[in-house]
Parts: structure tokens; C-alpha cells; sequence
């Protein structure tokens, strides 16, 4: 029986990248885990993540740290207001410039060492902030970059839930039994560590879970 | 008179990146000037592009760690031996997995939280190393995803040597006054901390300074 397929996956400790990775899993692939520590606000996420890749059985897990603040020009690494009134249209303040670009190249980098082919992100295109590098198209521009920057290509960049709304997702999660309640999604935690329940993610999560007519388990 | 562009140099303080970024600040460019600290074999390199930096006047230079030791896959971040007998065909060891990939995309993260829309890269096609992503397909596919994946797009990745010989790099560093006595291009130094004279890189840039009928001015 020939060896299950590596993928490398992006995990940052949330709902949708654990989903994926969870996904992935079911599906048969053996899963290695990148978390970048990018110096962000929700720096308690990378605890959480280490966490989900022990819960996943992952082969191995590296979190990286990627310093973004010193870049700055979003709410999430630098000092600029995490929004608090509900989601808007547009691109949002906490987009951070260029950040899935970033992930998904270093990503890359560890699967063409690594000998692995496939890519795991957990964008979504649907029930989302209006991020520009979580759309198919920037997808699908990566992958055929990808296949031109490396010495054999062939790699292909998986997104399980582009098409899921976060309902569909919170379900997915489920059937994959995707540790959730190790999960953390808050964007701007209370001094306390506590997911303040008003950032956009936070948002999004809750309505999830309400539109799935299921009870969080995290904390 | 309008502001000056800004553009957004990788430098990695050898002939190549330092003679590029001379270039742009002679078609007057105003310059940022990013290193990155992948945990390489020659991190001496690091400190001549400090030193470059300065003597090109850019307006800021940041030195970031993203340890590509990590993942290892390739004799400048792993525990290969950097071969010494000549440029041979094919890509070589020295390879390192999706580093030109993973350099723009943080470039790119840069110059869009900067408001710069120029970003420059010193790769070459003809005298070079063989690598994938040193190639002018490569540098297009690049920017076509840069564009897709960011908030307003617009970028431009800009390759002045792509189409140069070393010899012709040499004759336009000279041209535009690049300090290229203060560059390092060895892979793998002696422990005194001196060019080994031998791996491509040595060979290469050896090969431009004869064949422009210059003196290389780096100790």
C-alpha cells in the first residue's frame, strides 16, 4: 500500500484553519503544521495552535516567527483599533498587507523541502472579512506561481471551505472531528484572555455556530 | 515636483541585489532596503548588506529573521556540502526551496503597508545558478499574483539584471557607482572569514570582473 500523501497545513489555531487541517485528515493525508508567529495582537492564538496540532496527531509542527509589525499598516500589527461594530464592506482595517501571499510562500518553501505536494489553507469566500488574498482567484494565482517557482512543481494548493459559509463550516468541523473547543478566533482578546465577542471574527464564529443550531465548545 | 517613488530593495548585500538597488536609486528611485535573515550558511552577508544599505542612503533597512533552517533542503540552510567544481547544469544543491518566492512575498507585505508599489530584485538569467525562481516566468507569474492578492494592486517587480551578463552587472555597478567594494557573494566562507574562491557564486562573479576587465574592489 503506497505511503498516505503529506500536506503541509497553515494553522493558526482558529475555526476554519482547524477545520481544514481536520478535513484533510479525514480525507487520509498525514499533515504537517505551520503556524507563523507574525507578532500579531491575538498573539494567544499560537498557544491555541500548538494545541489543535497535538489534537490532530500532526507529524510535526513548527511555529515561525515572521516579524510583521515591523511592517505595520493593519490593526492586527500595529496600534490601530480593532473595529467593534459589526462587519463591514470593504477591506477592513485588520487586513494585514500581503499576510496569506507571505504564508502560503513559506508554506510552500517547507512542502518543496519537505518533499510534500499539497498546501492546506483555511480561507473562505463567502462569510468572510472582504480580505483580497481569500479569494479564489488569488488562489489560483498562487498555484500556477507556485508551479513556476519551484524545481518540479506539481503542487496544488487545497482551500476546503472556500465555498462553505461559516455554518457549513461549523457542520464540516464536526463530521471531521475537528478538536474546536482547543480553537481560538478573537482578533482583539480582553486583558483577561478572553475572546471579546465584538471583532469581526468573533462575529463571524458566533454566527456560525447559531446558523449550524450548534453550542461553541470552546471556552 | 512630485515626490520621488518608493521602492522596496531585497538585498542581500552581494554584487547582484547591490548593484540593482544602485540602479534604481540612479533612475531615481527613493529606496527601502530588506534583508532577511534565513539562518544562511554565509550570514556574513548580513552585515555587508547593513553596510550597503548605508552607502546607498536608503531611508530605512530592516534585517528580518525567518529561519529557513527550519526546513532545511538545500546546502545554504542544511548540512549539504556547497559543491566546489564548478558551475555544472541543472539546479544545484545550494538551491534553497522557494526563497525568491517566499522574499518577494514579504517584499510585497512591505511595500504595501509603505504605500510602495516598486519592488526590486537582483535576479539574473544567463550567468546565474540555474535556480527556478530566478527566471523571467517566474518574475511574471510573481506579479501577476502580487496584483490579485493585494488591496489596490498596481505592483511592479522590477529585475534590471535579468537579461545581463555578470560581466555587463559589473560594468553596471561601475556606471551607477554601486559600492561594491562593501559586497560579499561567497556561499560558504573559511573560518578566517574569507571568499572560498570556489563555489558558484565565488566563480561567477569572478567570471563578470574578468570579463568586464575590471579589479574587484572587495578585499
Amino acid at each position: 500500500m503506497p505511503e498516505a500523501p503529506l500536506a503541509v497545513v497553515l494553522l493558526s489555531g482558529g475555526l476554519d484553519s482547524t477545520t481544514a487541517a481536520a478535513m484533510m485528515k479525514a480525507q487520509g493525508y498525514r499533515l504537517l503544521a505551520l503556524t507563523i508567529d507574525y507578532n500579531q495582537r491575538h498573539r494567544i492564538e499560537l498557544a491555541h495552535a500548538a494545541r489543535v496540532a497535538e489534537a490532530l496527531g500532526v507529524e510535526r509542527h513548527i511555529t515561525l516567527p515572521l516579524d510583521l509589525r515591523s511592517f505595520g499598516g493593519s490593526a492586527l500589527t500595529a496600534d490601530i483599533d480593532v473595529p467593534k461594530t459589526g462587519v463591514e464592506a470593504g477591506i477592513p482595517v485588520t487586513y494585514v498587507p500581503a499576510r496569506n501571499t507571505i504564508f502560503l510562500a513559506v508554506c510552500l518553501g517547507w512542502a518543496e523541502a519537505a518533499g510534500a505536494r499539497d498546501l492546506v489553507i483555511g480561507v473562505n469566500a463567502l462569510d468572510y472579512s472582504g480580505y483580497p488574498d481569500c479569494r479564489p482567484e488569488f488562489i489560483a494565482a498562487f498555484e500556477a506561481m507556485a508551479n513556476i517557482a519551484t524545481r518540479d512543481g506539481g503542487f496544488k494548493v487545497h482551500t476546503p471551505l472556500t465555498a462553505m459559509t461559516k455554518a457549513d463550516i461549523v457542520r464540516a468541523a464536526r463530521a471531521a472531528e475537528a478538536p474546536l473547543a482547543l480553537t481560538w478566533s478573537c482578533y482583539d482578546p480582553t486583558p483577561e484572555g478572553r475572546p471579546c465577542g465584538l471583532c469581526d471574527s468573533c462575529r463571524l464564529r458566533a454566527k456560525g455556530f447559531a446558523e449550524a443550531g450548534l453550542q461553541d465548545p470552546a471556552p
